[in-house]
Parts: structure tokens; C-alpha cells; sequence
């Protein structure tokens, strides 16, 4: 199957903003992911090779790098969220006329609303590892783009507070309550500690321009 | 010339991943902007014709009809913003070895600043229409895709303080006095309106979440 990466930008956006349920905002969120870690990715290749920056090439060489496989990972992720939506659709779909076929369901359904909840989640660590990225590249990358590393900690910080939207919707109806607690405790986790690293990258690139 | 929006979504992240230039921050920005207001078109599309949400349809038409020109504004400004880059580019190459050419590239340098400032400023001012519309539609929109409109909301925040970056950069260049207290006065208002209509639309989501 194709993947919604292979769209134009305009076939993408015409679809998302049409009432087809897929892509929304999960899948949304993963791509407004990828286009802040594209952003910390161009300011890598922009530092890379410059003898000005020579001092710090091998650790800029490591962030691009590690970007690259944070753009591969949510392009990915992309396609899981799509999936799982219709996943989700089909156990919706499943019969409930017997007492046998309502328990086959209602425990399809706890395994489902499981894998829509992991999904986001993942969507949201690696979009605080795109922050990380930006962090770290934020005092080193190449002054002459450097406000495009803060562009891109803003970005992935509001990918990763949309995409836990996903979360906040499916919790509610999670019956495992450890899985719950342990879902809500990292949400808070992550939320916190991007806010944290969007702050500090910001301030590091505004300092710079300045 | 083609538009960046022809590319794929795959094409488009490569390349804005690359050391080319453009698209940067701007330009992604407006993207980021696009696929904000795309969420909200979705849910006010996905509202629209639905018996329960009759009483709230001529609004919900109304938003629907001015998220679609915001999208396709973003979409000039997009191509608008990798433009300013080239006439800028141009502008450095101009010769400086007479006193009147360094006097006429000096010229040029303001006018050409001025411009590539006011597109990101109209690019944070199409995103602020977005989270108007997006607070809009939080209270009366679909409740079964209502998380998505939270999603619109985070994102144009995250597109219209990621495109002030430009902003950030230009002012310190730009001699005309007068112009840069006008541009920080709006930056500014922008900022505070735009976190103020972020906050609000996401309360309102998470009560109906709830």
C-alpha cells in the first residue's frame, strides 16, 4: 500500500482538511513532528563541513544522524496511526447479538483503544527526542540558521502536546488501570520536560540572534 | 514556476531537510500553519449536514468557508516566503565597489529586509485567523473529532511563534525606526493573542473530552 508520505503536500492537506476521518490528528501531529526535525536536520547540514564550526563536527555529525532517524521513525509512525485508526473501525464494525460475541468485542476493543494509546505515545517520545536535538544543536549549530533550530523546538513541542490529545481521548475508556496510571504518568512526563527543553532551546537561539 | 506544495510530502521533508536553503523556517512554518487549519477544517466538515449539529450549521459554514481561505492564503504565503529569499539572495550579490553601488545595495538590503519581514508577519497574522476559527469551533464543533480542533489550536500557535523567528532576525538590520516599533508593537500582539486563543481552545476541548 502507498504510504500518505507519497501524496503532494497539496493532495495531503486537501484530504486532511476534508471530512475523511484519515489522516487526522494523530497521524497530523507525526507529520508536524517531521517537519521540525526537518528544520534541526537542515541546520545540521548547514554546520557540517564549515571550517568555522570544524570544533564541533563530530558532535553535530551525531545529531544529524540521530535526527535522520527520527524523521524515518515518524514517517513510520504516520502510517501506524492511519492503520490503527481503521483497525479501531473494524472491531466498531464487530457483531454484538450474543453475549459471546459482546465480550469477543469488548475485549477487542480494550486491545485496540491499547495500540491507539502506544501509538501517540510513541509519536510523542520521538518527538521530545526531536527536541533533544534541538537542545543540544541549539548553542552549536551554524549562527547564520540558528532561529530555524528554534523553529524547530516549537514546532515539535506542539506536535508532541497534539498528538497526547490522542492519548486524553482514549484513557477514559482503558479498563487496566496500571496501564492507565503508567499512560497519564508518562503524558505528564513528557509534556513537562518539552515545554522544559522547547524553553531552554529557544532561549539559547534568541540569545544568539541577538 | 511550480509551486512547493506539488511536491510529495517525502520530497517536500527531504528538502527541507537538506543544506538547501528553502524551504526554511518561514516557508515550513506556513506549512505547519496549513496543516493547523486543516484539523479544523475537518472537524467543521465533519460537523456540517449532521442532524445533532443543525442548530450550530450556519456558523459552522461560516468557519468552514473562512478556514479554506486561510488555507489557501498559507498556501501563496508559502511560496511568497521562499521567493523573498531568492530576491534577498540577490541582493547580497549586488556590487559594492563604487560608493554609489554600496549606497544603491544599501538601499535595496532595506527594502528587500522590509519585505522579508512583512511576509512572516502576515504568514503569524493568517495563523492567528486559525486559532480564532479553531476557538470558534471548539465549543460546537463534531464531539466525536473535537480533539482535533486542540490539535489545530497547539499547531498555529507552535506556526505563528516559529514564523516570528524571521521577524526576530530582520528587525536588528532594519533602519527605519519607525517600522521596527510598529513590527515588535504587532509581534508582540500576536504572541500574547495567540497563546491566550491556544489556551482557551484547549480548555474547552479537554471539558468536552471529559
Amino acid at each position: 500500500m502507498s504510504h500518505v508520505f507519497d501524496l503532494s503536500v497539496r493532495e495531503f492537506l486537501k484530504v486532511a482538511a476534508s471530512d475523511s476521518p484519515t489522516p487526522g490528528g494523530g497521524s497530523v501531529s507525526a507529520l508536524v513532528g517531521s517537519l521540525a526535525a526537518s528544520m534541526v536536520s537542515m541546520v545540521a547540514n548547514l554546520t557540517v563541513g564549515k571550517e568555522k564550526y570544524k570544533d564541533v563536527e563530530p558532535e553535530v555529525k551525531e545529531i544529524l544522524q540521530e535526527i535522520q532517524a527520527v524523521m524515518a521513525r515518524l514517517e513510520q509512525l504516520t502510517a501506524q496511526d492511519i492503520k490503527e485508526f481503521g483497525n479501531f473501525m473494524e472491531v466498531l464494525k464487530m457483531p454484538k447479538n450474543t453475549e459471546e460475541e459482546k465480550a469477543l468485542r469488548a475485549a477487542k476493543m480494550q486491545e485496540a483503544l491499547k495500540s491507539a494509546t502506544d501509538t501517540p505515545l510513541e509519536i510523542a517520545r520521538v518527538c521530545l527526542k526531536a527536541l533533544e536535538l534541538a537542545d543540544r544543536l541549539s548553542g552549536i549549530g551554524n549562527k547564520g540558521a540558528i532561529s530555524d533550530v528554534g523553529v524547530g523546538a516549537y514546532v515539535a513541542e506542539a506536535a508532541l502536546n497534539a498528538v497526547l490529545l490522542s492519548v486524553d481521548i482514549n484513557l477514559p475508556m482503558i479498563k487496566d488501570e496500571a496501564y492507565v496510571a503508567q499512560a497519564k504518568a508518562e503524558r505528564d512526563q513528557l509534556v513537562a520536560r518539552a515545554r522544559e527543553l522547547k524553553e531552554k532551546a529557544v532561549a539559547v537561539v534568541q540569545s544568539r540572534l541577538a
